[in-house]
């Protein structure tokens, strides 16, 4: 057994889009079993795909395609598929009753294009798609199975996950599995987190550590492979738990988590309400805790107070204390945790005040200097980070240090 | 003339690593005029490798490979290009004192695997390393320029830069340059935006036109290619401009510009603040206009107001505005725009209420409803957008909404 993964599209083979959907098939692969020997890139070009479609069938047992399922005149992938198998391509009117009714949700009439969405090589089933217009195709080409999945992520990956998996299950295609648990750490840079770790990391370990760094997150990825899930856990659990006792409080959580659900999830069990006062941040805090269904009972509401006027005004920190301290300062940040904490009648709230640069605005700091408060009913405290990168990393970073210490004070571990 | 890129990994194939390299050379290609056709992926096995280079060298006429070339067991790219071009592998002194004298320079000694790094099929050229021990590889088969490359970026990119762009350029490969321009619209679907473009998408014409979706942002993409960057540019405007003139208002931008840069712009140049009154978007169309530096003069401050408690205190919105329109209205969103221009001392105000889902809340609405209002010193205006997808994605595009609302204003397209 083995996969080969097609991505098709212009916007790929100029380098005007990276595509990341092979990458993304290639673990979902992974994880059954399934080893894939082959990546290949087409541009929209009916004789170049009919040419790499044909190839991959014949070399591989799986192929899975993604782009070129749209309305337009450039989406080849149904054409060349009926080509490679050498198959009429046929009308499927259910396909079509689901595309027009995907436009009758969303209030617009279906161009007259978008019919071709609902064309099938002769012998071949649709893939429903129940997020976008474009159905999904499943044939089998001379023994080889052909998954045809759309370019846009949102479509296939549930389109993957609900549709393909199963019918590879039943087909009963795969092998060991490869299960993979990842650790999130946030507070340490990539080479102290490696050096807490010591021979973890080794090459050829088992299961093998990999570390990977990205936005002041660094994550532990443990991979392990067994004759089933159970097994692969088992193996996983002790280096699991070699890795918490290790770097203790810098794990923020684990798999998909980012801080913000850690933050949110905390908030939703303690039965706490917070606010945000962001300077540097902007609304990126607030913005993040958001994205968490059911926050909303548990967000009350933020301030934005870019300019020091507003930070007087809405959030009352006394302008004496801007004056003498200057608006990037421990005081500062903890008067506007506490402001913002009385305006949104709040159990807790959460303050950034920095510099994002590129410039640094008369300020005495380097770009990058952060200071974030905490404010709750009974005390308030600020920590003091340093960031570096462009204007947006920064802060992106300052944004995850302030979920960050609304994580640890809700764990116990800050006061 | 076409060209194919291959990355040769089984960090890649597995989906544990994503390739970049792919994306990185075929903008670099565009750039000197050649078209690539393919990019091909291949696991870290001797017989695909083999397959996959003699598929590349007959179907094009110049093959850049990254990675495998290590000293390690698993780094097969030298013998497979030996065997492709069916020569033996030779021992090249030069090279050889070039990665002892790297490791020397690193004080360490050179162990002896790394000695395979100066072997070198028959006929070929090392492409020098400045920065790491693998030089590359530079041969001809059966006609086809073939390039080996290391894996590693930033050992590849200084190698294309200094050594084979130089020698394409030698060679006379490419020399039509290929020029792009984007066009960015917003506020229309994809099929909507392809309609009015009537033909002009139409596969063969020239320049070449393209379309892309994302995030409810529809980028068209002018493609030339002529003898130099001035005559591709001269084929390009009468293109845009046709572009323009059909899609009129619905283009806000070209090329890498996002609709919070333009927003941003519009407020500099026409001196004027900005304050943001957020439900939906909890943030995000404060936290995306200070993206941008220098905003700081121009973006006064914002509310994130997610309870109607905290509408009525913060914004001053009415509680019987709110008791009888409920909080996702055009009056409500109207209320708090006026109300941030006030807390803030703007010139403008943008507000946006509406519900992200995933569930209704016990509102009257369906979930990606939303309201966005617009402040100024005479007046104020609501707009209703109903859109569709995951909870962040419906923040997102409300977020976008609410900055395109902006910009149109600001053009003094809406009043």
């Amino acid at each position: 057994m083995r996969a080969e993964i097609i991505s098709i599209g212009t916007e790929i083979t100029t380098g005007q889009n990276l595509d990341t959907n092979s990458q993304w098939l290639s673990q979902q692969l992974a994880a059954l079993g399934i080893p894939v020997a082959f990546h290949t890139t087409i541009a929209d070009n009916l004789p170049d795909n009919i040419e790499a479609i044909g190839i991959a069938v014949r070399r591989c047992n799986l192929v899975i395609i993604t782009g070129g399922l749209g309305p337009t005149l450039d989406d080849l992938t149904r054409e060349a598929l009926a080509a490679v198998a050498n198959q009429p391509l046929e009308f499927h009117a259910e396909s079509l009753a689901a595309i027009e009714a995907m436009f009758r949700s969303r209030n617009r009439p279906m161009p007259d294009r978008n019919r071709v969405q609902a064309m099938f090589p002769h012998g071949s089933e649709p893939i429903p798609n129940q997020v976008g217009t474009a159905p999904g195709i499943w044939m089998t080409i001379g023994g080889c199975h052909v998954a045809a999945l759309p370019g846009v992520p949102r479509e296939m990956h549930p389109m993957f996950e609900d549709w393909v998996r199963p019918r590879l299950s039943a087909l009963g295609i795969g092998g060991e599995v490869l299960i993979e648990r990842r650790i999130n750490t946030f507070g340490a840079g990539e080479s102290q987190v490696e050096a807490l770790l010591g021979d973890m990391t080794a090459r050829g370990r088992v299961p093998e550590v990999g570390i990977t760094a990205s936005a002041g997150t660094i994550r532990l990825r443990i991979v392990a492979k067994a004759a089933d899930a159970l097994a692969a856990q088992r193996l996983i659990a002790p280096t699991e738990q070699a890795i918490r006792d290790r770097l203790g409080d810098l794990i923020y959580g684990v798999d998909d988590e980012e801080l913000h659900d850690v933050a949110a999830r905390l908030l939703m069990q303690s039965q706490k309400t917070i606010a945000t006062a962001e300077s540097i941040t902007a609304g990126q805090i607030a913005e993040r805790l958001a994205r968490v269904p059911g926050i909303s009972a548990h967000l009350n509401g933020g301030a934005v107070t870019y300019t020091n006027d507003i930070k007087t005004k809405v959030l009352g920190v006394p302008k004496e204390l801007i004056d003498r301290h200057g608006a990037v300062s421990a005081a500062v940040a903890e008067a506007m945790a506490r402001g913002a904490r009385s305006l949104f009648d709040s159990d807790l709230a959460i303050s950034a005040t920095g510099l994002a640069g590129p410039s640094t605005a008369g300020e005495d700091h380097p770009v990058g200097t952060v200071y974030l408060g905490l404010a709750w009913a009974d005390g308030v405290l600020s920590r003091h980070v340093q960031w570096f990168g462009s204007r947006v990393e920064i802060q992106g970073r300052a944004a995850r240090s302030a979920l960050n210490l609304v994580r640890l004070f809700l764990e116990g571990k800050v006061k």
